[in-house]
C-alpha cells in the first residue's frame, strides 16, 4: 500500500505512516504537562502535528529534520487540518521511499542523461572533449550530477532538476547555434555542460532542499571553476595537459553566466560564447519558472499571486 | 567606374565623385575670406573636407545633409587626410546609388522576407493569421519593413537590419519553441513578427540614419501598437473582428519586449510568451553587436576597446 | 431605513442587510459538516463571515464576488468582531445603492465636470480644441471619467478620483501657467485633459476596485495614447485631420507623464509642456496622498506609520 | 564707449579693453623665449589669449583669475579667434562695470524683492512672521540674496537668479495653495523664502561663479539650517523665543527640499508643507532649465543636443 | 528581592512586580464586558497581558507607554504564555529601576568615559582642543552622552551604547592613524568625539528607545553640525574665536561621516580625514552588530537567520 | 649617469637614451614619405615622439610596447614638447634598469616582506600556519608577490604595491584586532596575507602595467581562490590534509573582500572575519589613493580635480 499523501489526508481519518518531521519545539500546556508541536511533511506539503503526552526524552531522540513513523489521527482546529500524534519511532533514511518526499522531475532520466552525452559528443575540440570526457568519467559525480536539484526555489527546485536544465539549455543551443556560425558551439556546448556542476556541492537533498555550509559560503558559480581546475590537474597527473586557455574560455562562461554583478557573476559576459549560455541559461530558467507558476496557480482566476522577484502577477489565459 | 569610397582614399588622390556632406559650416579665414569645412561621407566613413574660396550663396544652397558632386584632391593636414574641395555641384538623392552611402545587411533582402512569410505561414490561430497577413498585404509597409535598419547603433544598424532582425529571431523562435510546448507558438510568431514594425515609422534612412521627430517623441514600442490597433481597425471596417484579448496579448508582447522598465519597456512580461520574445530579441541584438564588434576591431589585440553599454572589453582570440 | 456599515457594527447586533461577499470558501468543520468562511464589506471595510449549516450548492450559486442580503447575528470571536451568518440571498448588483460600498469623493461631481469644461475650453488652438471636443462629445466615455477612481491605492482612490485629480490638475494649471509664458498653455490642458484617460479601461469598479486584464496587460499610458489616435481616426473619418505633430505632442506628454521609466514612463519628458504636466500631476497625487494619510492616521501619535513608498513616516502635528 | 564684448569680436580687430583672465600659464616658446597663454572671458564666452613676449614677472602678478586691460589684436589661428595681447594692466575689480562679466537675470531686481516682501508678509504665524522679519531686516544678507545667482549650471544660474528662483517659487505657491486647504501656508512660504539662502555662503560671484571652499564641505542645505538657527538665537538673545517645532518645521522643509538622499537631501519629505516646497522648487529650476536650453540651442534643428542630466535631447518645435 | 524577569517567567507563576505597559486598548468580550489587551515589557522581551474586568476610567489612567505595578497570574493560552492581570497601580517613572528595563552597555561607563577624555587630550590643534572642551565642560550634554543608546536597532542599541560607541572608533583611530602619518590625526580624533554628538537629541531612551520628533525630522547628522556650531557661538560669546576653516572641517567629517548619499550624508567624504572617519565607524558599528547577531541567535545552527540589512544570513562555526 | 627623466626634459635638448615606446604607428607625410609618430614614456610620463624619415621595416622591427634607445632631440611643437627621433635601436628588456619605467614603492621592499612574514607568524591555528607557509615557501610566487603592483590605477599602483598594501594591512589588522577579541584573528591574517594574490596572475608589469588575458577573463578574486586550493592539494599530496571548513572560511573572506556584488565579489560578507578584511582592505586602498592624490595634483588650489570614482573632488588644504 502506498504512502498517504499530506495532500490527501482529509479530517477525521487514521494516520499510520513515514512523514519528514520538521522544527519540533517542546512546550508546556496550562496544566503544566509537556507536547511537542512539530511539522510533518512530505512532498505534496506540510502540517501540523501535535504529541500531546510528550517527555523531554522523545523529543531529545527527534530527528531535526529527519523521518518518523507516526500513529494519530487528522482533526480539524481552528479551521485547519492537524495531526494528532499518538506514537512515534524514529526511521532510518536509508530505508525510506526518498521520492515520497522530495520533488522529483518527471521526466526519465537515463534518457536526457543519455541525450547530454549524445550533445556533447559532438565537441570536436579534443581537450574540450578530453575534459568533458573526464567528467563523464567521474560516476560518483555523475550520480549527483544526475539527482541534485537544478535550485532551492526559483526554477528546477526538483530532484534531477539540474540535468533537465543543463540538458534542456544543451538542446536550445544545439537548436540555435547554427543561427550563428560565428560562434564556437564547441565551447557553448562544454560550457552548458559544466556552468552549473558546482551545484552538487552547494545543495544537500537528501531529505529537504538546503545549501551546505561550504555552498553558501563559496557559491557554485566558484565551485564549478574550482571543478573545472581540478578535473584538468586529474588529466595533468595523467600526462594530458589542458592549455591554460582552454581553461580560463570556459571558466569565464562559468564565472559570467549569471549575466550581472548582482547576480553574483564576478565577471561580466565578455566573449560571444559567454552570451550565449548566459541567455540560454536564463531563458530556460524564467520558461520553467514561468510555466509552473502559472500551472501551480489553484484557483480560476486569470492571474497568478504577484511573484517578487519577476515584479510582476503572471498571466494564466490562453488565447482561443 | 565605381565609387570611390572614403574608406579607400590615400594621400594626394584626385578625387571626382559623389559624397553625402554633413554639417557644413561657413567661417572666415584669417585673411577674412570666406571658407567651408564640412564632412564628405559614405558608408566606409567620412573624412574632413575644405573649400577655401566659398561664398555664402555656395553654404546656403548646401543640402544639410545631402549628397554632392565633389572635384578636389586628398591631402595629409596635421597627420590626418583631408580632401580639399574645388567645385560643388548638388546632387538629387533620387540619382544617387544609395548603397554606396548606407551600410546593408549582406543577406539577400528576398530570400530572408520569404523565410518570413514562411514562418508565420505557420500560425495556426485564425485570426492572429489574418492581422499578420494584413500586415503583410500593405505592400508600402512590408517595403519599409524589408529596408528599415534594425537601430541605430547598437545593433543591426544597416539597410534590411529590422528584416534580419525579425527573420533571425523568427527561425530561433522556430528553433526552441518545440521544447516549451506549454509556449503558445502561435503568439510568439506573431509577436516576433510584429514587434519592431514601429520602427520603420520612428527612423529615417534615406541618406543616413536618424530619428524622426515622431520617433523621437513616441518611440518604437507604442508605434507598433498603435499599427497594430490600426491594423485591427481597418479588418473591423471590413466586418472582420479580431478580439481584444488576441490584441492585449500581442500587444503585451510588444510593450514587454524590452524586458526592463529602464530600457523603455512600460510593462514588464506577465506571459510566457512575452518572457520568450523578449529574450530572443536580446540574444540575437546581442549576438550580431558582439560579433560585430570582435570581427570589427583593427589591429591585432586579444581584446576590442572598451564597450561601455557592456561594460567590458570583448575577447577576441579564438580557441584552437 | 440605511445601511448598517461595517465600521458601525458592535458585538451582539442582529445583522439584516446587504454586503459584499469576497473569496469565499467552502471548508469542512471538525464533525465533517460543510460551512462557508467569507469576507463581508463596504466602503467603511471588512469583516470575516461564517455560515455553518452550509452546503456545496450554497457555496457554488454565490457571486465571488458580489452582493448578498444576509440575515445573522455579530459576535466576538478570538477578540475579533465576525458575522454569524444563517440566511444568504443574491442581490442583483443593479438594486444596489452602490455608493454604500465603494468610497466615492466628497466634491460635486457635476461641478467638477462643469468647471473641466470651463477650463479646456480656453484652448485656442483649433485642432486641440476639437480634439478635446471629440472626447467631451462621447457621452459614455464621460460617464466613465466622471466616475473611475483615480488609482487602485496610491492616491483618489475613490469613484470620481479621476475627475477630481484632473480637475485639480486643471486648476493648477490654470493657477502657474501665467508665470511661465514660454510654456504652450493650450498643449499643458489638452494634456492634463487626456494623460489618464486611459485609466477608464484600466480600471473596474462596479463592486469593488481592481485592474482590467486589458488594463493590466497593456496599462493607461498606452491605452490613453490609443484613445488619442482613435479619436484623431473618427475625427479624419468626418474629414477633420489633426496634424502628426499635435497628435506626437499630446502622445509625448502622456507617455512620460510618470517622469521615469522604472514608473512605466516609455519615454522621458522632452518639451517643457511635458515638464509641467508630469509635475503638476505628481505635485496633485502627492496632496491627495499625504494629506489623506494624515487624515485617516487613528490614535494621537504625532506620526503616521511608516509609508513604504514615501520611505518615511508622515508627522501630523501642525503649528501653533 | 561700451565693452567690446568676447562675442562680437571678429577677426583683424584692434582690441583696448577690461577682459577677465583666466588660468594663465607660462611656457616656454621653441625658440626658449617665455609666453603667457590664457582665457580672456565675459558674460558673453571666452577666448584664448596670447601675450608673446612675456616675463616671470608679468605672469606672477597677472590675477589668477581677475580683471586686465589689454591691448592687443585679433587673429584666426587654427581655424579659431585668438588675442594676441601686446601690453597687460591690472584693472582693481571695483572699478569694473560687473554686469559685463557676469551673467544677469533680465528682470528687475527691485521689483522682485518687493513682491518677495509682499508675499511673505501674507504670512499670519507670528513666530513664522518675526523669524522671516529677522531676515529681512539682515540688510548684508539681503543684498546679497538679491545678487546671488541661483546655482552653479543647471538653472538660474546668473546674478539675480537665487532672488528670481525664489521669488518665482512664491507666486507658484500662492498660486496653488488655495487649491490645497489642508496645506499649512505659512509653513510653505517661509520655508520657500529660507530654502536656498544657504546659496549665498555657497557660491561666490564677485569675478565669475564659482563654489567657496566653506559651500564644498558643507553645502548650501546645511548653510540654510544654521542660518536659520543662528536668526532663532539672535531673536533669543532680544528675548524673543521661536519655538523650537516652529524651527524644526522649517528645518525640515529646508533639509528635505532636494527630495531625494541622491541629490543630497539628508531627510526626505515627511510633511505635506515639505512636499509641497519640494515639487514647487523641482517644477520652477526644471522650467528655468529647459526653456533657456530650448532657447540658447543655436542652428535650426528641431532638438537641442543631448541634455545629460535631463537624459533626453528636448524638442524645440512649437505646435502652428 | 530583584524584578522577575519577562524572559524568566514560566506558566502558573504568581506576578506582582512592576513591567512597562505597551500600546494598551479596550475592547468589548462576546458578552458586552470590557477588558483591557495590552503589552508588559522590560530589557529582556515583552509579553501579552489581559485584565478581563476593565473599566474606561483604568484604561485612560493608563501610561501609554509608562511603568504600572500589576498582580496577575502567568498562563498559557494557545500556546503562548499570557499574564492575566487583576491589579493595576500606576508607578513613577522615577522610582523604577530603569536598567530592569532598557538594556544597557555591559562596559563600565565611567572608565569608558575616562578613556575617551585621555585620548582626545592628545589633540595638539589649540582651536580643536577648545571646541572639545567646551563639550567636555557641557555637563548636562555628557551626562546624556553617557547614556544615550548608539541608535535604535542596527548597532550599540543600549544604553551607554553612543559612549561605547565612540570610544572604540577612538581606539582604533589611535592604533591606525600612526600607519596614515599624513593623515591630520587631530581631526580625526575631535570629529569620531563629536560626529554622533546629535543622537542625544535624536533619541529618546527613559523608559523605551525611540525618536524624538526633531530627532525624526532633523537627523542627527544635522543635529551634530549644529552643537558644533553653537558651541563656537558660546566661545565666540566668551572671546575665543573658532576659525571657520576649523568648523568645516570638523563639519564637514560629520556631513559625510555615512559615506553615501543613501546612508543620509548629505555631503560625500573630500578629505583624507573623512574618509578615515567613515570607514572606522563603519567597521565599529558592522562588528559590533554582526558580533551580537552570531552571539544572539539561538540554537545549534552554524548559520543566523537571514539579516536583511547585511543581504546574508552570517554564519556561526568558529574554526579548530 | 643616469637615465634622463621624460618629466625632466627641456625644450632644445640632445636626447640620447632608453624609452619605452608605447602605440607607433606608420603614417604617410603630405609628400608622400613614411614616418612614425609614437609615444616615448618612463616612469616621470610619456611625450610624442616622431621619426621624420621611417621606413616599414624600422616600424616593423620597433616592440609595441618595448624599449629603444633613440637618439634625438626635442622640440616645441603647437605648445607641447616633443621629441625628434633620428635614431633608433631595439634594447633587450632584460638590460633595462627597469626601475626608471615602472613607478615603485618608495618603502624598502625587504623590510616590508619581513615584517609581513612577521606577523603571519603569530596566525596560532596549525592548518592556517601550515597553509600560509606553503606560501612563503613558494620562492617564486614570493618574488612576484613582492614585486606585483597592487592595482592598474586606483591605489598601491606601482611596483611593490601588492606587498605594501598587504604589509599595511596586515598591521591595521594586529592594531584593531584587540579591540574586537570575538574576531578570530587567524583567519583575518592569513586571509589578508591570501586575498590579493591572484593578482600576480592578473597583471603584467614587466614592461608596463597590463592585465593578462587570464586575469581579464578570470579575475584575480577567483584566482586567488584557485591558488588556495591548489596549495592544499600540494600539501595533500605531501600528505597534510586541510579541513574544507578552512579552505572555505578563507575562501569566503577571499570572494567577498570587495564587500558588494557590483565591486566583483560574487559573495557578501558573511562571518566577523570576512567584515573586517572587507574594511580594512576599502579602508588602506581608500588612504593610499586619497592621499596620493591630494599630494600629486599640481597647482595650488585648496581642491584637486573631479574624481570620478569618488564623487568629488579632493580638498587639499591643512588646518593651522
Amino acid at each position: 500500500m502506498g504512502h498517504k499523501f499530506i495532500g490527501e489526508i482529509g479530517p477525521g481519518e487514521t494516520i499510520d505512516d513515514i512523514y519528514l518531521v520538521k522544527e519540533p519545539v517542546l512546550r508546556p500546556t496550562s496544566r503544566g504537562d509537556l507536547y511537542i508541536a512539530m511539522f510533518l511533511a512530505d512532498k505534496t506539503g506540510q502540517m501540523n502535528g501535535r504529541m500531546w503526552q510528550a517527555s523531554e526524552q522523545i523529543y531529545r531522540e527527534l530527528p531535526k529534520p529527519g523521518f518518523i513513523h507516526i500513529q494519530g489521527r487528522s482533526e480539524v482546529y481552528q479551521n485547519n487540518l492537524q495531526i494528532v500524534v499518538n506514537n512515534i519511532s524514529i526511521v532510518d533514511a536509508g530505508k525510506v521511499k526518498i521520492e515520497d518526499f522530495l520533488a522529483r522531475t518527471d521526466k526519465d532520466v537515463d534518457k536526457l542523461f543519455a541525450e547530454v552525452k549524445r550533445i556533447v559528443a559532438t565537441i570536436k575540440n579534443k581537450q574540450l572533449k578530453t575534459l568533458v570526457d573526464e567528467f563523464l568519467a567521474d560516476e560518483g559525480l555523475m550520480k549527483k550530477f544526475c539527482s541534485c536539484p537544478g535550485g532551492m526555489s526559483m526554477h528546477h527546485d526538483y530532484i534531477g532538476g539540474l540535468l533537465e536544465h543543463t540538458w534542456n539549455m544543451l538542446r536550445a543551443a544545439s537548436a540555435i547555434l547554427p543561427l550563428y556560425p560565428d560562434v564556437q558551439a564547441d565551447l557553448v556546448l562544454a560550457g552548458i555542460f559544466i556552468h552549473d556542476m558546482g551545484k552538487t556541492e552547494e545543495l544537500i537533498y537528501d531529505t529537504a532542499f538546503s545549501y551546505t555550509d561550504s555552498g553558501q559560503l563559496i557559491g557554485h558559480i566558484t565551485k564549478s571553476v574550482l571543478m573545472l581546475h581540478k578535473k584538468a590537474e586529474v588529466l595533468a597527473g595523467k600526462g594530458v595537459q589542458i592549455d591554460g586557455a582552454i581553461l580560463d574560455a570556459i571558466g569565464h562562461i562559468i564565472l559570467s553566466h549569471h549575466g550581472e554583478y548582482e547576480f553574483g557573476s564576478p565577471k561580466l559576459p565578455a566573449t560571444a560564447e559567454a552570451f550565449m549560455v548566459c541567455y540560454i541559461d536564463d531563458l530556460d530558467a524564467k520558461m520553467n519558472q514561468v510555466t509552473r507558476l502559472i500551472e501551480g496557480e489553484t484557483g480560476d482566476s486569470n492571474w497568478t499571486g504577484w511573484q517578487k522577484p519577476l515584479e510582476t502577477k503572471l498571466y494564466r489565459k490562453r488565447i482561443e
